[in-house]
């Protein structure tokens, strides 16, 4: 095991009716916040004036800036900065999914930056402040309502990049799951591709001696599992939802990864697809992950044989190429079944930029930074490969 | 799943020379620390002298409170709040185990309260502001690094209370399981049991869809139980070490509870025992666990069949009963293996005061409060029945 540093200060309220609670909640922390949210939707399902209502009685002055859009974008998060300094705003209330969040934390960090804060998502400097984040999720998927990542597309250069600190980790995080029952069922599929690859990131480890964290991995990737395929067929299973929304949290709080070396190949190959196609992280995820387990299960097929008997139920009395190989087959066929797209024409992504975003994500043309992934280290000519091995079945 | 409120701000800061960091971190909370410790042995092992040399090289003053022991006691936690409210203290150090930790949670707290600390231990009122504390680890058992608990003996009523706020979690736990290398086998084993009861306490629950924490107790568990065999055995193997370091964190700062109803009957069982008779709180979990299962699986036995398969390994193609009675076998065995004492009459406890003790446990005087543990709530009568089936084998 690994030396680690590890602090999830963020405080959970989960459970029915937890989002009436938002105003006494933040009260101490501000006299005036900025609502960020997407869509509509959430004026249509109620929650919009639930927030609105438990602001105002507890006294609390707001402003509202709607709009987020999945793969947040740079624009918004450039007017949100303004409107914050404007309006000497104290907190941000991000009232959505990862992508508000994301959104938020940038507007959050972007408040005391000097300069464009898309300079801190390509050079990684260090910042030091924040303005305080809390989140009412309405989506649970990215995780983003516990660490302290951010992404952000920057639609002009068609770039997606990510930034992470501690100081940008929510202060509270309210998860009602009853909230999810309106989730339409592509982005439930989506949301749960994007959950399981946190935990896949983090198990697939060169690391040796992780029996702690392996086992907590191997239990939050069967709850999701055996939950998602209840919530997909029966979206208004509120005890489902919680198991879900559970995991997704603690899929993204750390946890799962301390002692542990990381990979992050997926979502690195992952920014690349939706930063150029715009199209569902969770989707990208889910065509790459199998073709990527594929491509890398040869290095250390140990833990790729644990995976398919402690996470895929393989039994394994067998030989161990096949029990990976079945691993990797009940993972396509939980995909399947949860409706995502298995290949890059699913999505309709053609050979026409494989190089290119195989160059991009290992920003081959800096020179440096020239592989991605920690468990197998990839050049662009190993993600050019798993590109186009994703292509078709 | 029940409604919860997570939140587990302390951050730790875990593996190989970790020590050597605690003057940096705790420089920004305080310019004058109490240095609170047990006995000499962290002396001999030479932790005292790189905690003094870190804390001396950052410049911060301190004063020094040893002599803690375990069932710590009320005495010297008065002793403590004086030193403390004399010297001006800003921060409480704890370099030692639970009993170590316990202590400097009542002092921080103490510092502030008006009259005996004692009260609040007794009535339970909130206490709303207390000194931080910051922990050195030297024996993973308790938990105490990471929860919102203290335990603490008053020898003159020889009486043991518990209490827990928010206010008391530590902000920082330093956890070298280096240190842990020099831990008598006794002390291991006791510390063990402690461990494995606090999963215990939150596994066994009435609350329905528990799948994700009830795959984390079970595997903090197989975790603790392969690992405390290899200790046992080889007390320098740090990997070993660094699985039950981390699980015990894990197994006490509140997750695996989060949205269950908990028990925690036996702790409240033990409590007595080491109360009335000074014995190891790790050595009494062991000898009442097993015949607190054996009394209570009959009300509800699939999580009890749960409990054999999932954390005990045993086999699930065999009836229930023989399923349950196997597993509740093999807690017995890890605890042989691990050299706990199997009954009342091995740590010298005859019949003399069970009823008293199980009176008191419920609180009979009073007239409140009349039942321990949720699960299956205990009259006194009951907790008899289970002292009593513990006094032999």
């Amino acid at each position: 095991m690994n030396n680690f540093d590890f602090c999830s200060p963020t405080r959970i309220l989960f459970g029915k009716n937890t989002q009436k609670e938002i105003g006494k909640l933040i009260k101490p922390y501000a006299k005036k916040i900025l609502l960020h949210y997407g869509n509509s939707s959430i004026k249509q399902n109620g929650l919009y004036e639930e927030v609105i209502n438990s602001i105002k009685t507890h006294e609390i002055d707001f402003v509202e800036l709607g709009g987020v859009v999945p793969n947040p974008r740079l624009d918004l998060v450039h007017e949100g900065i303004k409107l914050c300094q404007k309006e000497n705003i104290e907190l941000i209330l991000a009232v959505g999914g990862g992508s508000v969040i994301d959104s938020a934390k940038a507007i959050a960090m972007g408040f005391y930056y000097e300069g464009n804060i898309w300079n801190v998502y390509e050079t990684k400097e260090e910042v030091k402040k924040a303005l305080p984040v809390a989140c009412i999720l309405t989506i649970p998927a990215a995780g983003s309502e516990v660490s302290c990542h951010t992404v952000i597309t920057n639609e002009e250069k068609k770039s997606k990049y990510g930034y992470g600190s501690q100081i940008l980790k929510p202060i509270l995080s309210i998860i009602n799951p009853e909230i999810f029952f309106t989730i339409p069922k592509k982005q439930i599929a989506n949301g749960v591709s994007d959950m399981i690859s946190h935990v896949f990131e983090r198990y697939f480890t060169n690391t040796e001696h992780t029996d702690l964290t392996d086992g907590l991995c191997e239990s939050v990737v069967k709850t999701i599992m055996k939950n998602a395929l209840i919530v997909i067929d029966d979206p208004n299973n509120y005890e489902a939802w919680c198991e879900i929304g559970f995991s997704a949290m603690i899929a993204h709080n750390d946890l799962l990864g301390m002692g542990r070396e990381e990979d992050w190949a997926c979502h690195a190959m992952e920014h690349e697809l939706s930063a150029k196609y715009d199209i569902a992280h969770g989707a990208g995820l889910a065509i790459l992950t199998p073709n990527w387990m594929e491509y890398t299960c040869s290095e250390k097929p140990n833990i790729f044989a644990q995976f398919s008997i402690n996470m895929m139920g393989v039994n394994e009395n067998r030989n161990q190429n096949a029990v990976i190989r079945e691993g990797i087959k009940r993972l396509r066929e939980f995909y399947i079944k949860m409706n995502l797209p298995k290949t890059l024409n699913d999505v309709e992504i053609d050979q026409t930029n494989l190089e290119i975003m195989a160059k991009k994500a290992v920003n081959f043309e800096s020179k440096k930074n020239q592989t991605i992934g920690f468990f197998k280290k990839l050049h662009w000519e190993n993600i050019y490969e798993i590109y186009k091995k994703s292509l078709n079945e």
